[in-house]
């Protein structure tokens, strides 16, 4: 058992929090927020029904609200920096880690866009400093990104091997690279999504459908690369390559150019997301998502009578 | 119960004849390649393992190898075209349907890329020749595109009616464009990821558990903006915009730019996939995958008591 350090607890600072307390280490949190209790509170409200809905042991840890950074990282065995996305924050948090937290514990960052160098500017302790970026809702999906940067391989090892112990799945980057991968995805997808609304080619929720139906169910068990080997057949992978290499050449994306987010765009953009989900508040929202992932990661677990996922591979124990 | 043709009976062909049979259609399918029978067969074999593991009920059609395209659309209520995606065979294909099938019987087809307008280049019954694009394997995965372009939206209306009683989501699109919706996704998310692998930043494998660690869990059951809309918080999806559009110009991608598959690259690839799946044949594969899809579609159908799936959605009726 261990104590944790989160800094920032909004909702990827309080999913953090959630996972850490709920697989038995002793949490302390420092958020500015007035309504941070409240705001860590509901996060692990919803984690604890997830959690018990995986049917995994109940091994809570303390929960402890810090007054300052000093406070929560002094005599601290891990710390997960979540403060927001801008890197004058950020470097006002690292400043204040460093000044109290133990010389040698490792500083993971949710960050999903900068870069372990960026994020070492000015700091004493370079190597420490790691990006440990996860995905919303962290107490249930299961990747974690550590980039560890120039020299930061040992405060990698060192957090994949704790990561993993909280039922994580750490992927270790080769090379430290603007949005590390997945993020880099997600903005592909994403810029062309705008394109298609902006267009009028789809709606938001018809492109969720369009994502929900089909290849979304595809990605929650086999990633891109996998699923193409089936598509190439008996011919295999480089069957596939060069039957789809072509594509490349065709106008299949819009991505060369990126679309101008106007007030217009915004607007015709939340207007079809009200559409769609008003009906709904953000707690019934989160509710109905977490019911589905527990859902599929149980179906996960289950399917190949509890051995794979994937082609052999296994879930992160829990 | 309706007569079927299926042109083409390779893996999507397959897909669709074995979704159509065991939903109690006729089905007759024409395929050249000396080995079609048996390719269809494998995947009906498939097909015939996930319907009994989804619990759906037995009402087997009959199916039918004919000689020429001429047999298979006679007298045909529906004609599902997949032959290879190559606009001169798509042309000879809908000549020779054309020259036999009922005239005002509506021709879907399965291409990828193409739209309405270029399919009916030549053709005499313009209307009826409508983009119906699935996605592999077809007899599990609900969603179909449905695409009309100019003056097809009887067509349109009329298949998407008949696809829902074979357990489909039919998605319309709005306009005809180069891919449709899913896969300029699908073309962006390969752009990039054909990138990461020729700069070393990830394996196929690592991009792979990426996606299916993370990201793919939440697609398989809300899409992008449902997922965002929750991101946003209480504030909503405008903050959403607000926060991350500035992201738009950064440089988080690499597809203004699009990578060359050099005779490296594709070895690069291919030799990194038979490192990550080359343990299991493609049969394999496809077991493994279908097995979790099963699991994935039973767990949403379950969740929420049966009723839902993402924000109040509903899984296809079976």
């Amino acid at each position: 058992m261990s104590r944790i350090a989160c800094i920032g607890g909004g909702v990827i600072g309080g999913g953090w929090v959630a996972r850490f307390l709920l697989r038995g280490h002793d949490v302390t949190v420092f958020d500015p927020h007035p309504e941070a209790e409240r705001i860590v509170g509901e996060v692990i409200a919803n984690a604890e029904r997830a959690h018990a809905d995986l049917g995994l042991p109940e091994e809570r840890g303390t929960l402890r609200f810090a007054a300052t950074v000093a406070e929560a990282v002094t005599g601290a065995d891990y710390i997960q920096e979540s403060v927001p996305e801008r890197l004058e924050i950020k470097a006002k948090a690292f400043a204040e880690i460093e000044a109290s937290a133990p010389a040698r514990t490792v500083i993971g960052s949710s960050t999903s866009g900068f870069k372990p160098s960026q994020l070492r500017e000015g700091r004493a302790h370079l190597e420490r400093i790691i990006v440990a970026h996860p995905f919303n809702p962290v107490y249930l999906l299961p990747l974690v990104e550590l980039v560890g940067g120039p020299g930061g391989d040992d405060a990698t090892a060192w957090a994949a091997a704790f990561l993993k112990t909280v039922g994580m799945h750490p992927l270790v980057l080769r090379k430290e690279i603007d949005a590390h991968i997945a993020d880099r995805f997600l903005e592909a997808v994403w810029r062309e999504a705008l394109w298609l609304v902006k267009d009028g080619v789809a709606t938001t929720e018809e492109i969720d459908d369009a994502i929900r139906m089909g290849f979304g169910l595809r990605w929650a068990q086999m990633g891109l690369f996998e699923t193409y080997r089936i598509a190439g057949g008996e011919a295999g992978m480089r069957h596939f390559l060069a039957q789809f290499g072509p594509a490349l050449k065709w106008p299949w994306t819009k991505l060369m150019d990126v679309p101008e987010l106007t007030d217009e765009l915004v607007d015709t953009i939340a207007d079809q997301s009200d559409a769609q989900s008003g009906a709904h508040d953000i707690r019934g929202l989160e509710r109905i998502r977490d019911e589905n992932l527990v859902g599929i990661l149980k179906a996960l677990r289950a399917s190949q009578g509890g051995e794979g996922w994937g082609a052999g591979k296994l879930l992160p124990k829990e």
